[in-house]
């Protein structure tokens, strides 16, 4: 069992994340953050319970989230944890009420800023993070639309998560079907995927588009990026194309997280979990993820609490 | 010599621009404006003296600019038709004071929103645009980096127009000249061009970066765009690349023409001027322009006045 120094907390981990951004650190291309070398602990949001604590900020038995990586036993220092509320599953801090749900919130209202009427395309719109871009369109007076692989993911879009219209885009003309789900064209397009989903949503966009770039999975696992986008369209459609990361928007997580429970709450956002057993089965839940295989969000139980 | 009806002006042209956008009218793919067909007049501003007007704003002898096409005679709805101020040449209105001065204004401004100390990199940069943006730019406290073709122009970047930098695409090696002229990284890329040289700054982008999309001449003449650019980019960066077209920003030109005709009264806004004579040239003109072979903008002179 690791040792904390002072100002650190020993954290034994109940839940650990898999999610897209991971593919990112287990590559060399230059990115937002450094890759993990071999040997390393992945990293992965995780949440646990303090054994130990030598900061006065928690105790033994308090629930916390934080980047603890893919570890059954984590130390931490104090100041880069966060202390759950009680009364709500803790595993519900690593996605609607954590990275995922935050994502959502900020990607969606900061960059996306849509306006009651408009209609918001989201692509991965069965994913952790496109399921809750959905809703919260929905509760921002939008249109949603939501773009996924397979008839039960569609069928998800449509009876769970409350998108007006849905694209199952392995059985579907993505191109047709979107003309026919976005008859007044796309106001802003939340974008997980990237390729050739994104290429037939660009071709709806109307004038004053803004396409949120969360992530673009389609293009990561391969040798070079496809060659789908032309900044030319932005001019065409004096559109704007914006990037972002979570971490810029900390300074607002105590804004977005009581907002984003309280939908909860309401039943105005609803979610699935997709739980595999076993910190082992960690790297085999990743590449379920990335292959869209999960049904909800891909969680790893690593211990009972 | 075509008749006014109600309302409009007869103009006899004196001079007429040419203009990147004009390769979007030549062409059928999708754009902001419908192509010009084969016998139609083509579409530029050109500015001339009122012969004959039926309508009260107007009368005979007046200077005007608008969009009257490559013809010596053009009849307007006098609405689309703006008087110039006395004290400056007409064809100013063209250029500095015109569509070129009124784009870098709400390009570099509203678009790429430059704060004093960024350092802004302008593609095309000795074009009719090109050069206004760079004086913007050290206008508004920010270090000016120019990119245009030929040590000529490379020179006229830094000793006419006052860049703090500036590389010359054809002689240089753009990626690490660009490294040595941004020791900062670059915060705000104003492109004319898109494509490789494009690609050189990406690489050298700050997190928070803005691109202002003015155009993409390196592609307009291509079968299929270059690959240059993938969306992934802009969450690395959080970067935000944005689109634009004067013509969204008309109910503010009252707004940026006098303070870019005080900017060139007070001689912190220069431009060079290269006329051909004769409407007859105006296509060799147009071509000229686009190869880049003009040392300035590139004006037709139709008629003394």
């Amino acid at each position: 069992m690791p040792e904390p120094g002072p100002g650190e907390v020993l954290v034994r981990v109940l839940w650990t994340s898999v999610d897209p951004y991971q593919r990112g650190r287990m590559s060399t291309a230059r990115s937002y953050a450094k890759p993990v070398e071999v040997g390393e602990v992945m990293t992965a949001q995780s949440v646990g319970e303090v054994v130990e604590s030598n900061d006065p900020r928690f105790e033994s038995g308090d629930l916390v989230v934080g980047a603890l990586g893919w570890q059954e036993y984590a130390v931490a220092r104090a100041g880069t944890l966060r202390k759950l509320p009680n009364g709500m599953p803790p595993q519900m801090a690593l996605h609607v009420l954590g990275t995922n749900g935050l994502t959502a919130y900020f990607g969606l209202f900061d960059v996306g800023q849509p306006r009651p009427g408009d209609t918001v395309v989201v692509s991965g719109a069965a994913g952790a993070v496109g399921q809750v871009v959905g809703q919260l369109a929905t509760i921002a007076g939008c249109r949603a639309v939501g773009i996924a692989g397979g008839p039960e993911k569609k069928a998800d879009l449509l009876n769970f998560y409350g998108y007006d219209a849905a694209i199952d885009y392995k059985g579907e003309d993505v191109g047709a079907a979107l003309k026919e789900a976005c008859p007044d064209g796309v106001d802003v397009y939340f974008d997980n995927v990237g390729g050739v989903i994104s290429a037939a949503v660009y071709a709806r966009l109307n004038v004053g588009a803004r396409i949120a770039v969360c992530g673009q999975v389609s293009q990561y696992n391969l040798e070079r990026p496809e060659p789908t986008f032309h900044p030319g369209l932005l001019v065409v459609y004096r559109a704007r194309m914006e990037g972002f990361l979570i971490y810029d928007y900390s300074h607002r997580f105590g804004e977005a997280i009581p907002r984003l429970a309280a939908w909860v709450a309401e039943g105005r956002i609803r979610y699935k979990e997709d739980v595999v057993d076993g910190i082992e089965h960690a790297p085999e839940a990743f590449l379920r993820m990335l292959r869209g295989e999960n049904q909800g969000k891909q969680l790893v139980r690593v211990a009972a609490s």
